[in-house]
């Protein structure tokens, strides 16, 4: 199933795609795409459902984030071998683990907001996991039953917050708008290989990332398992697995950042694709 | 007006504290002490009741946390001069942003789990700041008016998941009960200088921690103002504004941790106490 999320910003209701790639929607079968939803009997009530005998919804309208209800905004540094060549810094001996406050997600064609004065606003295209059933201390062997689904995520950074001043990365992760995710939530039986998709992004049509999750250091079962051993999961939190080569930051001879006005595009394998445009904060 | 929240973990339901100190169910009235009641509306309408002619709740139930749906906890390290002196570290240019997630929340007496293995949890008694009126760009000389309340928080925290491992601050920071909150939210009309306030904790009638809000390098206006500089900030966020010397990381000449079967008590004035038994992890 591709679940998502339909409407005006804050007002979103909840839908699915239909086989022929129609909207339809779930409101009266379930409140929103988040925790209870997500767990592994929600699923199964959702997948017990003849989609075309749901309410079809006419027009284009916008989508938002497909998931909601996030507690957790879980977000791995350095997770492919040749982004953290390109970033200058080793490849880690454990996962760096950094956070994105939910405030910054957005959906997945939504105007993307550059800061007040930066200028250093950076792409990075992420495949998403999305958590249905709760866990602590989670063995790798039995990880991957705890994923809900799958989903684009572009984790937008603003450097200078990032790495420049005081303090810890969330700084420059989690402005307004830095977490377009979806457009859908692609249920976890529709990816049988969460290792083995492309993923991809470009600026105004160049093409500045380009790679798999087959160079993931630390795979989805692992973070999983190394996550639950830190604290619970629970339904809703997401773990965004890291970018592959090809960020501004990393760009010879010199660092390429966003401007206003530009549009980035970007997609993982069997997930959906964003479209962004790039606005100046008013 | 103390909101609280009273009942089993996750089943809690909204409260507040009368005239005589007993508690009053508010679950008639507004569905959560979260989002909407706590925007400026929301807690004009809470304080029109009369307290009296609520349901009084009988017995002795537990607490929760005071305040439920946070979208972002913001943690402020190194806020109080002689606290950075302590950890061995320069007082900071500006704000020193780290995350907690709120799945670590609890209530203000309940057990705080030692995660299996580790010998450097420790303790930090904190003014928890929760936002009422959403803003950005937030001028400091209106940032006070976009509080709801005032409330205690300890903000536990795992030294060698913190700074010895790979990564950010929040892996060591978001163990869960490492969060808890309350006893109650005091609305901002009753505390009329939030940088005059005595907070301290003691570990099995240790003293430990004994120092004053009027310390801090950056009172709550100007984190009010700076963080909403980074991103919005909505209602139910929570700023953990720093704490003052004592920690067990800084005793001389070695530290002192946390062991299961201690008593941590601690309390900001005019905010009430937390009472927290630490057992380790099954």
């Amino acid at each position: 199933m591709k679940l998502l999320r339909y409407g005006p910003p804050g007002a979103e209701k909840p839908g699915l795609l239909d086989g022929e790639g129609g909207l339809r929607d779930l409101s009266a079968e379930v409140a929103d795409i988040a925790g209870e939803a997500l767990t592994p009997a929600g699923i199964a009530r959702l997948r017990a459902l003849d989609p075309r005998a749901l309410p079809r919804v006419e027009g284009n309208p916008r989508l938002g984030p497909c998931v909601t209800g996030v507690g957790k905004f879980m977000a791995i540094g350095l997770n492919y071998a040749d982004h953290a060549a390109e970033a200058g810094m080793a490849p880690p001996a454990e996962p760096v683990l950094f956070s994105k406050y939910p405030s910054a997600m957005c959906g997945p064609n939504d105007e993307v907001i550059i800061p007040r004065g930066s200028v250093k606003t950076d792409w990075e295209v992420e495949l998403g996991v999305v958590i249905g059933r709760p866990g602590r201390h989670i063995p790798e062997s039995d990880a991957l039953a705890h994923v809900a689904g799958y989903c684009v995520v572009n984790d937008v950074s603003e450097r200078s917050l990032q790495l420049e001043g005081t303090g810890q990365w969330v700084k420059g992760k989690s402005c307004d708008t830095f977490a377009p995710t979806g457009p859908w939530l692609v249920t976890a039986d529709e990816v049988p290989d969460p290792q083995n998709l492309r993923l991809w992004l470009e600026v105004d049509g160049h093409r500045y990332q380009d790679g798999s999750t087959a160079t993931m250091i630390f795979g989805v079962a692992r973070l999983i398992s190394y996550l639950s051993g830190l604290f619970t999961l629970h339904p809703g939190d997401i773990i965004s697995t890291g970018t592959p080569p090809g960020v501004g930051m990393g760009v010879k001879p010199a660092p390429v950042y966003l401007r206003p006005g530009q549009v980035m595009r970007l997609g993982v394998e069997g997930l959906g694709e964003q479209r962004l445009r790039t606005v100046a904060e008013p």
